[in-house]
């Protein structure tokens, strides 16, 4: 599927579309229609209960998106934050600079100066797409938006531009009331904002997005992994500075100077990808950034990356960092409060792991990979327990007997499941609606049913959408089947939780 | 107890703090932690499965925080949505102008515009609270935010000051992806923003606040509640222009000219707060609204209130809106698109029901009702389902064995519960612990537990938060005498489900 049919296809289902559609929309801001909004749930779930509910000592908080001014300056973000841009002198469109020129073909690096852009735009001739004339100097933009509290409006404050400063900024207290040990983790799913300038394809470049992100706060001398649990896991790698893929085992990226925790949490994202979400072995890469490429105080960082077809090609939908203790540091002089703590009488300031995710981006790629067919019969084959809808109950014809029974059997399934309703057209259209929305079961009350005098009297058909098999199944043991078919447990998909 | 000691309980405890509280917080802006991240999400899924799921007409969606300003200009936003203030000619402090007079004993209508502010100023002699100068002319300040996108900050937005502006929008897309029928109803939980100008009473008055609205789209000619269910329903109300709390029925309430509908979904609400939150009777009423007091647009509109101890008596924590077509109405003309629709040939444009929550208001009521004893000795005696911790597992002693045999239990039952692990100190300061944060049952693993020679072996100690008692149960009877426990069937709470 193209950028195109996945969002026409999105918006006919109920996914996404533009906010304010009905005024003409705004590039990069994107609602969740009902269909949407469960899948995004879905996997807000998942993601939650796998990396944060499996481990004691992590857990899930919120922040305000409104922060004030202080904190942004002490992270970097009031000065740093930048994109470059261009614009366009005639007629004022602007530009991402360095999207600009890859759109043309020309390479920058992604921490590219504006220097570096106005000479790779006079050595190429680049003019304005749109209308050609020349373009202005380079200059870097803040993407932070700026608003103002109280009735001056004079308190500067910004929306945050990523959900991680939440938990730095709640790091101390959290430590103080919890346990008071390391490694411990924070994690937000909310969310950020960017003012983005050339916002686009779908839901990858948005100017409100939802984020789930863990930070891990350890210390560096002594937190210890259970490497031995997942040394010979494979995973695919572009190391810094290659060009191709390498398959690589979390044991031999440790014997290549890969912090040993850090190679851990990649096979923990890889088992996430692959036993989690179910996306295909070969479709999910890790790109180590490094140089310009990086933010600077960055120690190792890789971004997760999914061939997705509608993007054209692997893009990232999360990212894995090992920040150092640039962040405490930052806010320990920002707010002149010393956040290192006391750990057996020693003094640690705590590096930080982030696990970082795009939500929007993940749920984008999910209905790309997990979508196929062609526009006349699509069926969305993801993860059952990932399905907006759990369970789908029909009766085979309209006839008051098998509704009623229908009916009931609704009446008891909605108290565990989300269950899709559904009693018109023939029953083949039935089955073909919900295979497009990914329901992974689907019941029929048919005549054998409601009768007294067959051996399947008191059963149903329970159609599975991956294999179109059915099977009958006594309507009492339903609940019970379903549980077992669709339940999620986290324990079962990553051999280091142990 | 008062709100420090509220606030004080919150902070120690992992609940609730200001955001940013190492730069000093932001008045009005809040963070969860870790213990009331956990509650709020409780208190959202309980509101989502009783108010949304048990209807098949009613879905959650999710709308961007930031709107462009044409919508909020067509729904009277931009010129209406103001508080009036006084400042202060000295000290420069502000006031929201009715909040000021409150507090002095001075009351004027909640819609009381400058100029009534300013003859109640002089007639009463008011200064300025702070330095006792005199106060300036009041005038209108609107309370929303607002910030500016685009590569040249030229397109004006807002954030958007309540979550319904989303589902209105939306609505249009929705009816026509989804049955086309009426009633069907659109609800969002999510965060909404105002620059509050005297922020205070805790998470009663926010800048950023969590709610959690559905809105119900209607024809007024042809929606059929099941009144007879609840015809003999009592609630406390307040009616407009009354001053004392009447307890009446459901069927009296129709008789007095309280549309059928409305009063339908007054059990409804009533029914939430005693069966779902537990809340006990006497402590909620509804109090109606008329006049200046309520949105113009508004046909009915009654508050929902809370007898809160700390907020000094009932405060709204939610409100019931009858808001005809006002909404559909304003966007048609303001987007130049017919928002009326098609119901077997009849020409509709939908009346709208508006169910409002404030979620963090609730999170607080949560705690002031709930919890009981002093500060030596509390007890978060919430409903086992809104409780963060659902269970917690202790080994009766520091002992190789019984720690096994926890850690066995912990694992099992982390699969299905949110578990709370304590393995230090006296076994009644770990019940107490447990107490304060609520969790219903604490599971004790003791030598009887692990001993071969007793009919206790295999067994546990499940001890209950309210009621102290001690039973013995079968480890592997421990699942299904949780889920048992612990499950919320929201089909049970009220009798209009039927």
């Amino acid at each position: 599927m193209d950028i195109n049919n996945l969002l026409a296809f999105a918006k006919g289902r109920g996914f996404f579309w533009q906010s304010a559609e009905i005024y003409g929309g705004t590039a990069g801001l994107y609602d969740y229609g009902h269909m949407g909004a469960l899948l995004k749930r879905r996997f807000e779930t998942a993601w939650l209960a796998y990396f944060v509910d499996t481990n004691d000592s992590y857990h899930l908080i919120e922040g305000t998106s409104v922060l004030p001014e202080r904190p942004l300056v002490a992270s970097g973000h009031a000065a740093r934050f930048n994109d470059v841009i261009v614009g366009c002198t005639k007629c004022r469109t602007y530009y991402r600079a360095d999207a600009l020129l890859a759109d043309i073909g020309i390479k920058v690096s992604e921490g590219a100066s504006a220097a570096e852009i106005d000479e790779a735009v006079a050595k190429n001739g680049v003019k304005c797409p749109k209308c050609g004339a020349p373009l202005s100097n380079a200059k870097p933009f803040n993407m932070m938006m700026d608003l103002y509290l109280g009735p001056e409006k004079s308190d500067k404050a910004y929306l945050r531009p990523e959900t991680a400063q939440s938990s730095y900024l709640n790091f101390y207290r959290e430590f103080n009331i919890l346990r008071k040990s390391l490694p411990f983790g924070l994690a937000i799913i909310g969310r950020a904002y960017r003012n983005e300038i050339s916002p686009r394809q779908g839901l990858y470049r948005m100017r409100e997005l939802t984020q789930a992100e863990l930070q891990i706060f350890f210390d560096p001398d002594a937190w210890k992994v259970d490497l031995d649990a997942v040394r010979q896991h494979t995973v695919e790698v572009v190391r810094y500075g290659k060009s191709e893929i390498e398959t690589k085992s979390i044991g031999d990226l440790v014997s290549d100077g890969v912090p040993g925790f850090y190679a851990f949490h990649m096979a923990m994202i890889d088992s996430f990808y692959k036993n989690v979400l179910g996306v295909p072995k070969g479709r999910l890469r890790f790109l180590e950034k490094g140089g310009d490429e990086k933010a600077f105080y960055n120690k190792v960082h890789m971004d997760i990356e999914v061939n997705v077809e509608s993007w054209g090609g692997f893009k990232e939908v999360g990212g894995l960092h090992y920040r150092g203790d640039y962040d405490l540091t930052s806010h320990s002089k920002g707010s002149s409060q010393d956040l290192a703590v006391n750990i057996d009488g020693k003094r640690v300031l705590p590096h930080v792991l982030e696990l970082s995710f795009g939500v929007d981006r993940n749920v984008w790629m999910l209905l790309d990979v997990f979508l196929t067919g062609n526009s006349d019969r699509r069926t969305l084959g993801i993860k059952p327990y990932l399905a907006p809808y759990n369970v789908a109950v029909f009766a085979l014809q309209h006839d008051d007997g098998l509704l009623r029974t229908a009916n009931a059997i609704r009446a008891e399934l909605k108290r565990h499941f989300k269950v899709w309703s559904d009693d018109s057209g023939s029953i083949g259209k039935r089955y073909a609606r919900v295979d497009e929305i990914g329901v992974p079961f689907a019941i029929t009350v048919d005549f054998d049913t409601i009768g007294n005098d067959t051996q399947n009297s008191g059963t149903v058909t329970v159609r599975s959408r991956d294999d179109r098999s059915q099977t009958r199944i006594p309507i009492k043991e339903l609940t019970g089947y379903l549980y077992g078919a669709i339940r999620f447990d986290p324990y079962k998909a990553f051999e280091g939780f142990g």
